[in-house]
């Protein structure tokens, strides 16, 4: 194979990522085919509606309704996909690889639940599957977990991957907001959909980080192993409490590799405030990685938006091309070790955060110590205050070292048993 | 060409990173192989004397201090270069080069005064010269500008990539150490050289910055295009009015690129201290880009030590072991454009902080800015304090809007020459 004389794109979807992906790709036409070493040609760009009034200039007679005049056209080499969702981005993806297209997508969804069976069938097909746009929006991820961080045994990621819910945990904590005046705002500014359950669920957090655990510690991690809470539950009281005890509160996908058992958890977390994973704010988005060779680094940046993703697919076009047009023909695939297992939540270990409602009375604290004692669980710090006069009712407030999860779940159900308690009013994690 | 049995690997420099290089490519032998397709094996290590004491674990059989046995060996097909400074590093990596050999390198000075030839000279031969670990230790920074962020006309860089130095400066704004202190305490640790010159004086850090900007604008940036000031000049005091005025010190190597000009410069700069990178303490280095595309993105982590510079050197190994066996030949070569220039320090335009100390008389205030005013450079705030009864001085403390270097430089020229003036403390530039 020779040189090429011009590489077909077909691109599938022409929302805010596809009309940004139709954007960069007409605005440096020329630099791109001066890294790919010939031009890249947009062929046909699939929609839902040809009549619809877009932002996106794309030539009308490039839009069509019909997926099969991308999936069957032979000119066309590279298919991107920035349709999202589920169905029928998966099918589409699947015919473009059977037709032996190399394929580009943005798609967590899919790539979290379908990501090892559709790169083993482009490896099948001798083509390739690359998706960084997928998690981070342009930050540099699954490249550096596919090449740069190779030779390091990797322990630990702890993420930001959610500039929804960093943006409404960053409100409530710069303004005293609660929960539902952040959402408010968030959602008014464009930072939450209408229907945010995916986000402030930890839902798409989740899809992200088993694309990332997948990669990091070579095992199958899908978006159901993975133990997810949303931020709905926070108050501004945690916020002020936190604070109090030197922590920052973030939503954090977590994950760990010890002894062969990965552990994967989407979750409100306080971690000490002086990390730089504290101080990432609004809607940008943090990625820690922890090797044994390369200790800790960190990447950050916008992890959404058009122009942001657009970075990432256009560099997996540019890749592809290149290889397209030197002849060369490399498939990514999954290293695979099947004997890891992924743990259930039960068996982390970790610190806790606890704050009651409780009636203001002596000994209450000496009952609650008891039932931590007798399961083992430490408590590093207590804030009792707040009685409230009217109800006659007192905050407290606990700190705990690390302890298993189990044992933290078993305590907590016999503290709500308590006479004395009249709420636990939030549980969250401890990361330090 | 099919698979390969093995591949031949050359280790030239057995000091701290070699040893590291060497013990890393041992301890994960198999994890390598998996992911090459094959092993890799260890021919000879060149070293300076047979008989030292060495902590790295390598066969003795393997050690040699003749450059040829590596250079002239037909089975060694990647050597890896980590005996650092110019010569004879540079020698060794061309013979590798034209006796067809990859080369991997962690040599900042070798790519910073020599990098485009060689990649010129590594294409001639169908060979790849890959150096990710000459800049930012095991930080992934020269991958991401060379594929990730390809899609993106970038527009600046602004990077702490010296440890050494924001060590010291770290010590000096949390503890109110003097710099020789602070130098002093960074010797103790191993952090500073006993001959520190090229880490404080930011030559070090000028030798990345030419790589890495060379690779974002497409031009060939040389360590003697980069505007080099150090950081020996700091006071305890301009960091108590650093923090006064909300900024923190750091030693910056900031590249941009403007209107087909590009700016290449360190010096220490006067930063907020609520951006990310104001928060990068101690010998942690951190890399913050800006995109047209992707926004600003920052990749942070240790910028040095035996293991994170394995991390990279082992990282390129695999990479370029993968492509010998697929039998595939890819030549990185830089794309240039020969039409940018670089600007002269005296063409850049940015905000000053200028510390004097002064006599302590009406009208001394009005006179400086008399100055700054006849140049067009107008004051943003000042802080006036500090007179000392026993020499009759007080200390002016002035923060400029943007201006141009050679005003500030004309200003600064005739302020000193003003009878009321002792003494220009120092000037420092401002970024926001």
């Amino acid at each position: 194979m020779g040189k090429r004389e011009s590489i077909g794109i077909g691109l599938m979807g022409l929302g805010v990522v596809g009309g940004g992906v139709a954007r960069a790709l007409k605005e440096r036409e020329e630099a791109i085919a001066n890294e790919v070493g010939c031009p890249l040609r947009l062929k046909k760009v699939l929609v839902r509606e040809l009549a619809k009034k877009r932002t996106a200039k794309v030539e009308p007679y490039l839009l069509t309704t019909d997926p099969r005049q991308i999936i069957d056209d032979p000119e066309i080499d590279i298919v991107i996909e920035v349709i999202g969702g589920e169905s029928p981005a998966l099918e589409f993806i699947k015919e473009a690889i059977l037709r032996g297209k190399h394929v580009v997508t943005a798609n967590k969804e899919v790539i979290a639940k379908h990501g090892p069976e559709l790169l083993s069938l482009a490896q099948e097909k001798g083509v390739d599957i690359l998706y960084e746009a997928s998690v981070g929006g342009g930050i540099p991820l699954i490249a550096p977990f596919k090449q740069d961080l190779l030779a390091n045994k990797l322990s630990a990621i702890y993420a930001i991957i959610n500039g929804t819910t960093n943006y409404i945990l960053t409100r409530m904590a710069s303004e005293g907001l609660d929960f539902s005046s952040a959402l408010k705002q968030a959602q008014k500014l464009g930072y939450a959909e209408p229907d945010p359950a995916n986000d402030i669920e930890g839902i798409d957090a989740a899809y992200k980080l088993a694309i990332l655990a997948t990669l990091a510690f070579h095992t199958v991690v899908r978006p159901q192993d993975v133990y997810c809470e949303g931020i709905s539950r926070l108050g501004s009281r945690d916020f002020r409490y936190a604070k109090e005890l030197g922590y920052a509160i973030k939503l954090l996908a977590i994950a760990k590799e010890k002894d062969g058992s990965v552990e994967v958890r989407v979750h409100p977390v306080f971690i000490p405030e002086d990390l730089l994973l504290a101080k990432v704010d609004g809607v940008y988005n943090a990625v820690q990685v922890e090797g044994d060779l390369v200790g800790r680094v960190i990447f950050y940046g916008q992890g959404a938006g058009a122009a942001p993703t657009s970075s990432a697919v256009v560099a997996d076009v540019i890749n592809l091309g290149q290889r397209i047009n030197l002849g060369v023909s490399i498939t990514s695939s999954l290293r695979l070790d099947p004997t890891k297992r992924i743990k259930p939540i039960s068996e982390i270990e970790t610190r806790y955060y606890l704050r009651l409602s409780t009636v203001d009375r002596p000994g209450v604290l000496a009952q609650i110590s008891k039932i931590l004692g007798d399961l083992q669980i430490s408590i590093s710090s207590v804030i009792q205050r707040e009685t409230d006069v009217a109800t006659k009712s007192a905050q407290i407030v606990l700190m705990t070292y690390p302890a298993q999860e189990w044992a933290m779940q078993r305590a907590l159900e016999q503290i709500e048993k308590l006479e004395v308690v009249k709420e636990i009013s939030n549980f969250v994690r401890v990361e330090d």
